[in-house]
């Protein structure tokens, strides 16, 4: 309830003189967090009750007070006498646009009379059920009371989500504004991990395809939705993967939870083996399969090895395991699983999702990544490189909504297994086929991505700078090889407080990571540079991070340590951690690594694998015959990025 | 793996003097349709062996030929001496570009090597496999060989699915290319059922959001991907419904999976009834929910009770149901539903997919429909009307992919209901958000609908237009209320057979539908009529309908009659079927139906209702400078549409 309150009391804004100076996200930190001296009461209306108009009223009323929002309290009878306007209920009275309080107690007490009103109903089902059921047994069960009683075990375990209303700007990136336009935030948090939702060669694509093709893609594949920005993208991803087919989905989820399901509901006697950090998307294709389920340890080739041993060569096995895990950073033993795979006649499926784009000569993932040269040397060919780590591993799923910057995801594997999915998964079949344009935009920046490695490159130097920099200052940075920057706080309440704080003391946007994605007292910042953050904005994120730790007294690393360590960090036993990206992939050995760009230098290596990615759509779309691309300093004021003497070299 | 084949085939065109005159849809049909001559060649190989080149060759093997299509013939080692070009596998051998066959000729070989190399290791793998188990226990389970089974069963009963590639062109509405751009078809069987998908409001207003916020949302609602563009969608299909709050998926596959699996599995002893017709996503929701299923005869209120009535009142019950079926284009007894629900303490669940946009004053649905003058007299207030079909209705789930063009899907009813899905449904919580781009469109979509009914109006008018000619040629329609067209064929390979030559001969696209879709024995063709469609197209549409019957033989109502009727067509005890848009409310009694629109008359009303629609995007967008219009004689030759003084009525 209270995240459609604050979008309420958002609207008062204009009218109240205190709320007017205050920010939408300190609003909503004030109405969504108890007064320390009232913990009854809201902050907000604590803060209320400093008000020359509000304050006396609350004062009157302080021992009825019950409800925790400021709305609710502006709800009573009372706020009518207020103004000592009698017609100020009235929008059509005369004067009422003289009195700022008056419109927006007007809202508030017609919010809160709502809001009363359906808590009387509330109350009276909820009698009406606790009746004994002796009394009346044709009494129907009360859904809305189930509903609320539902919602009130999230508030009571501190995992009830307050969505932050974030509008991120292609101009401006990683800038973003809430929900109100005026107010500005870096965004530390995204998964558009290399700025391709914003990407000159993408939108171009996107308007162009829009004008020709319109919007949405009018049907499923099977009736009128399949068109040859489908087919194109498919392939592009096949060729990326270096597999013989592809599939694209919605979702990455849609297409975990379709292929999961019906792998499993169709092998006979399958056995799935899943690692524990697997993604609900995975988990739930697993449940719905009906196939019995295996666990493995995070990581544990043991644990994997004697689950495996358990069960005969022939049957039908699937490990389901992920290259980059989301939360934490880690990665999978890759080859080892294969190996394993081998050994005891199982299927490999491997969710790239966090990988691709990211990872790997042409950004196809880890398991490109770990055969750098042998894929760097086969360059844009489509064919398998037999005995590859990504030739061994039998399936590939990734997303086309996070690196890529779109939305989607996709399944890349042998021509018959994509094409019994494509025959068989409910999910995919009666759905309606994501939009030619945003399909379009889709290939434009995997193939982009394809040519140019910079922005991969300079997300890592950017990743390592952070996590640095945090260390040098000893905040907590859970180990790990990847671009994910996970800050352990260890406490849900003090996590919320920390991302709160970010968000409104610093106007850094990192969202907290609490229970149930992860496990309690593992709750953490999850922040995740990307090559468009500035030096000057890592420095800023860092500053503020030190200074949230200080305040909420926040632990830092020497106190993990002293406790014997959590969630990796500070564990006496812990081991130095490689990064995926080596020194010399990053060009930190003979000095090609990035260093501040000249203007216009992005534009040209932009212009370059720009126009390599348009070239997919030349036979659709017509040549470009003038790339609308956005001069570069609209992109970022300080532009880091490679010099176009490491892109030519890619 | 022929749809795999065609497409190479297709790319053959250019050199080939025979394939180049062919359209690839008759490619298509060609090379996956056996030949009546010799049943293990398909048809595009019996052509080919009318070839002065290919011709020899094909004769001269015709006992080793075991593979269907041409390609796997023309890899044939003997291929290289077709030509007496030593050099013609070499493509920069000079003289090679005289040669018109030589480049297919050698792509052909290639590829079809490739075939053979495949088929030669599945054979070997199927050997392995096939060996007694006795001998060797250790041998691990084919998945190749699994896939190729599975496939084949498809195959096999008929259901394999061909994708047909159509690009419906958003000047040219509704006509599409295929796979070749200079080949254009008329689109007959879209979902995009309004032509909403290049409605320049749209369009514009995607343009603008894409300029401002980049491609993808770069994240879950949760983290990063919750902005203004989907709270404020999410407002305006709320107050669409006139329910207390939504909440948007990417697609209604995902709102009704992920929304019917947290009901059933969280309401403790839940027991759904469920519409034997019901669609596939509720059919998988209600699996995944692990709760008890009741299927109850379609449309069948005593069935439906009789079911209810074996529980006790107090158990949570779900009666999940739809308004249009897609399929047949029956409507679901809303009412009757509604108060068995109320008689037996049950939850409705109503998929209003294939209705939104297309019923009721402003688009809300047949629920909305079913009280006309009510819901007409509240016009755009958000507030329910109390004892509504549509406020009775617990549950409404819509999709943006349809009538409005777009993609996505939602469901709407009370702020808790949906704030429990938002904070449970993993299918919702797990997964990146939609675009800000795709959600603002769809915005654009369902406002512009909510301000003009003539869209839905024109397409009622067509839809009866098609119905009456298609009668007056004693065609087999199955009988409805609706806007949905399905013409009985009644037989799988002849209703393949009938889409296939209206593409093929006729320019037209209408798929087929075919088991397990629909029943065996119910196939059909199933026509979509939009405002888009005019009167020539139409006519045509009749004429190529009846000409395909005729010559392939296909039954009439005069012979589904004599054998007793089938799904409804031809029944001796059929009663007269009322559509749901009353004569009355299309302005057929009062002369205000609509009839030819001037030139630029439809302009002037989507100016007026796009206005209207783009006054949601001021805050986040600007004003509208210079709205970017199409000229409407690009939408449609000769436009049909409401003349402005009904718009203005509405």
């Amino acid at each position: 309830m209270h995240f459609e309150k604050l979008s309420s009391i958002a609207r008062f804004k204009a009218a109240c003189p205190y709320l007017k100076t205050t920010t939408t996200t300190m609003l909503r930190s004030l109405c969504t967090t108890a007064s320390a001296r009232y913990p009854n009461l809201s902050q907000l209306t604590e803060k209320a009750s400093g008000c020359p108009i509000m304050g006396p009223t609350l004062a009157a009323r302080s021992s009825q007070l019950q409800a925790r929002s400021y709305a609710s309290v502006a709800g009573n009878a009372e706020i009518q006498h207020l103004h000592r306007n009698t017609d100020m209920f009235n929008p059509k009275a005369p004067g009422i646009e003289k009195c700022p309080h008056a419109a927006a107690a007007r809202r508030a007490a017609e919010m809160a009379d709502a809001l009363a009103d359906s808590q009387k109903k509330k109350a009276a089902t909820a009698a009406t059920v606790e009746k004994p059921a002796v009394a009346d047994q044709a009494k129907p069960f009360s859904y809305e009371k189930f509903y609320a009683t539902e919602l009130e075990k999230k508030h009571q375990d501190k995992s009830y989500r307050y969505f932050n209303n974030i509008n991120r700007l292609a101009n401006k990136f990683p800038v973003a504004h809430t929900g109100a336009t005026e107010e500005e935030v870096t965004v530390w948090c995204a998964n558009d991990y290399l700025g391709m939702g914003k990407n000159p060669v993408v939108l171009d694509t996107i308007h162009r395809t829009l004008d020709k093709y319109g919007h949405g893609a009018g049907g499923t594949r099977n009736i009128a939705g399949n068109g040859a920005m489908h087919l194109s993208l498919e392939q592009e991803v096949a060729t990326l993967h270096r597999k013989e087919a592809a599939l694209v989905f919605s979702s990455c989820y849609v297409a975990n939870d379709a292929t999961l399901s019906t792998l499993g509901s169709k092998l006979p006697g399958c056995v799935y083996f899943s690692d524990s950090m697997n993604h609900a998307s995975m988990i739930q294709g697993m449940r719905h399969s009906g196939a019995k389920k295996e666990i493995f340890k995070h990581n544990d080739m043991e644990d994997l090895e004697m689950k495996l041993r358990q069960y005969p060569k022939e049957t039908p096995k699937i490990i389901a395991f992920e290259s980059v895990y989301s939360m934490c950073g880690s990665v999978g033993p890759i080859e080892k699983i294969c190996d394993l795979a081998e050994q005891y006649g199982a299927l490999t499926f491997l969710d790239e999702v966090h990988a691709v784009g990211m990872y790997g000569p042409r950004g196809a993932g880890v398991a490109e990544h770990l055969d750098w040269e042998a894929q760097k040397r086969a360059g844009q060919s489509p064919d398998t490189i037999k005995g590859s780590v990504m030739d061994r591993v039998d399936i590939i799923t990734g997303t086309l909504g996070k690196a890529y910057g779109a939305v989607g995801g996709y399944i890349a594997g042998s021509t018959d297994f994509v094409d019994m999915i494509r025959s068989y998964a409910p999910g995919f079949i009666f759905t309606t086929s994501l939009p030619p344009a945003t399909v379009a935009g889709a290939q434009a920046s995997v193939a982009y991505q394809k040519e140019y490695l910079g922005d991969r490159r300079l997300q890592q130097l950017n990743a390592r700078t952070l996590k640095s920099r945090l260390a040098e200052l000893d905040i907590p940075v859970i180990p790990g090889p990847s671009h994910i920057v996970p800050v352990l706080v260890g406490d849900a309440a003090l996590a919320k407080a920390a991302s709160d704080s970010l968000l409104t003391d610093h106007g850094i946007y990192v969202q907290s990571i609490n229970y149930p994605t992860v496990a309690r007292g593992e709750e953490r910042l999850r922040i995740t540079p990307t090559p468009g953050h500035t030096v000057e904005q890592t420095m800023r994120m860092v500053a503020a991070v030190d200074e949230t730790f200080t305040r909420l007294g926040i632990r830092r690393l020497k106190d993990w340590k002293a406790v014997g360590g959590r969630a990796g960090v500070g564990s006496p036993d812990a081991k130095p951690v490689s990064p995926i990206w080596t020194d010399e992939q990053l060009g930190l050995l003979n000095n090609t690594s990035p260093v501040q760009l000249k203007d216009g230098e992005k534009a040209i290596v932009d212009a370059r694998a720009g126009r390599i990615a348009q070239e997919r759509f030349k036979r659709l779309l017509g040549p470009v015959q003038k790339p609308v691309y956005h001069p570069p300093s609209l992109f970022n004021p300080t532009p880091l990025a490679i010099p176009a003497a490491i892109a030519a070299a890619a």
